[in-house]
């Protein structure tokens, strides 16, 4: 049996969702704890309840919302993504993966459909990571990666203290953060923010894994000085270094593999004057990969590079390693619940690993994972442009919907009918 | 014949304007119109009024201190440089020649000399140029390079008119800030901000010219995007555009010539994140030679070097020369007074071409100009670590001394002898 999500309701929902922090551009700005973001968390508990579910808040902020299931020792199935944006980020990315989970507990009630078991919607707290860091801080928390009190302790670039906000908001809850029990299995849909299933014409990825990232930074220290009088080969300047650097960056992925990537994100120069050789550059980077051999090959060839190039500039310089997360392989029980959805509903599916960390990165420690990929249009996200057209969505949300239907069980109807 | 200054008394009063603006790490926070600006304004006009000199404050807060000639037809000759200073810049720089100017004037008077022509001293105002721009703006104005309507309008970081703090510090003058007569001659020390005196083991500079130069900013307009799930040859990413030019500037001067020199000193990246592809980079580049033709040249190369690097990135571009100054030649006669002033005292001295700007290059627009250079250790400037010896500092201050004597036709105490 397959089920269909009301298309109508779907899409007005995801409009719905898109008036708070709506941007002139068309897109979100709305940053985790915010005053739009707690909006839309009032906004989304109405939602919840006005579906009957029952609804919890964890102490770090994270939203749960839960349908019970007709099998008393059945575990759980959740599903879910976020809803807070990056500034001037798009109304599709983790938004489009909490309002279709929603949908699919509508239709289950507008069906009379029973699984055997629970069904519970969740919405993380900070997936984005653009106010407070890490990213996927919120199932990081719940899941066990994070210990809670240093994060709440993370401040915002005002200074702002994460925990003092999520008072502020009225979103710290009572429940401990982690899970209250076993897990069943954890689906997410998230847009692709990456050009494949586009280049490839499919309507649905199947997500099979997640890459592996490494984030490092190098500060070169050179010498400042007057830019005039100062000849080529007395000078120490650790910008050209960095440039060194950011080409091989550049060069490195080519040779690596056809899903490597390696980017320099951000770049900060001292004292930064146009007549003043600078005394002091940092430089941050990252690789990705599904195979964490490969970048672990990547991190030491940037920093085989960043020597050479400190060498022949006589700089000195330092690196440190950010962050690293090993690629991550989803279990096959939900690859096959989710390809098998989408084969049912006679769309053009493709297995895909995913370029980028979602929280169900962390929801893989704690229970069997997947997820479902919607096309992005020209792989744009984390911006105004980011665009899925109403159709790719709903055949994603329909995609979750079904999978979701598989691994809890939903035969109830069919049983009774 | 030939002067000497009074060693003691320069030191002396060398140490006393460094302590006015002083830096902990031994240098001066002494920013053109600021607080310690007026306060070293104060006390230089206290000086200058102690040595019996017809003080005029200019329009644009440029100070003159005046001891006149025997001859009423005679053209003044003009001394002096200027007394602000970078921010954690070194008490040496021009300041140097402002009181080596002022110890002239008083030996003068110790010695009984008089002199044909007028000796003037001056200070300008902002020379430096590291809070509003153009550095060389008091001079560029009295040269009338630059229109004073436009130059009080200049605004600092925060916003602050130029025109406004003039008035704040009580520094803008009654006079026109023009030549109110002909100039007989111009001559500046300072220090050689470069190597090579002491690379060569000279103490004094006789300065022949000044260096030509270009400042340029070119624009890289790629497409901001999520660093993770975007393939490497979706990308166009304009910081590794801006990286292989950053390598080009650091090339080209090594293919052009020996005292060619070229700079990346300002790199700003959007948005400047850890996990976003770059969307814009924006750089800032300088180069300099003795010879125009070579700018020039060096100036082509960038370009077009920017242009293949956008083409192999598939990025836009923009560019805009910020800034053109030819390279000056002073006039022999100023370069034979010091070569000659250097020799009759019996330094070890060597012809040299400045490798930056000075206030001497609006002045050579007004009449003949030379310029001294002391020894810079290490050719460090603009910065706390900025050092030249009282022993180096002296024999330039000598050098300039009677270098003025011999243009200022101070030949007096002889003939009366």
């Amino acid at each position: 049996m397959t089920i269909a999500l009301d298309e109508e309701r779907f899409i007005s929902t995801m409009r719905e969702q898109a008036e708070i922090g709506a941007t002139d551009g068309g897109g979100l700005y709305r940053l985790t704890l915010s005053d739009a973001d707690r909006e839309v968390r009032d906004w989304f508990g109405e939602r919840l309840a006005e579906a009957g579910l029952d609804v919890r808040v964890d102490e770090f902020g994270n939203t749960f919302g839960r349908r019970p299931g007709t099998d008393p020792d059945a575990a759980p199935v959740l599903l879910g993504s976020h809803l807070d944006s990056q500034p001037y980020g798009g109304i599709y990315d983790g938004q489009l993966g909490v309002i279709a989970a929603l949908e699919f507990v509508r239709t289950l009630d507008d069906e009379g459909i029973e699984t055997s078991h629970p069904v519970e919607i969740v919405n993380w707290t900070n997936e984005e990571g653009s106010r407070f860091q890490p990213a996927m801080q919120g199932s990081g928390v719940w899941a066990g990666a994070h210990e809670i009190g240093a994060e709440y302790d993370k401040t915002d670039s005002d200074g702002v203290r994460l925990g003092d906000e999520l008072d502020r908001i009225g979103y710290r809850g009572e429940e401990p953060a982690e899970p209250r029990e076993a897990y069943e299995a954890y689906l997410e849909l998230h847009i692709e923010q990456g050009p494949y299933l586009e280049e490839n014409e499919r309507e649905i990825g199947v997500v099979t894994g997640i890459v592996g990232f490494t984030w490092g930074e190098i500060t070169f220290y050179g010498e400042a000085d007057h830019s005039g009088p100062t000849p080529m080969h007395y000078r120490r300047d650790p910008l050209v270094a960095a440039a060194d650097v950011i080409t091989a960056i550049r060069r490195i992925p080519g040779t690596l593999g056809e899903r490597t990537v390696g980017t320099t994100g951000y770049v900060d120069v001292q004292p930064n004057s146009i007549n003043t050789i600078p005394g002091e550059v940092t430089i941050t980077w990252g690789f990705r990969d599904p195979d964490d051999a490969v970048v672990e090959t990547a991190y030491g060839q940037v920093l085989d590079e960043a020597r050479h190039a400190a060498e022949r500039e006589g700089v000195e310089y330092e690196h440190e390693e950010r962050m690293r997360a090993s690629s991550v392989e989803f279990a096959d029980r939900c690859i096959d619940a989710v390809g098998g959805a989408a084969e049912d509903l006679g769309y053009d599916d493709m297995r895909i690993f995913s370029g980028a960390g979602h929280d169900a990165t962390h929801l893989a420690d704690v229970c069997d994972t997947s997820m479902v990929f919607a096309v992005s249009e020209n792989g744009k996200s984390h911006s105004e442009e980011e665009y899925t057209s109403w159709e790719d969505c709903y055949a994603a949300a329909n995609t979750l919907a079904n999978a979701g239907l598989r691994l809890a069980g939903g035969n109830a109807r069919t049983e009774d009918g």
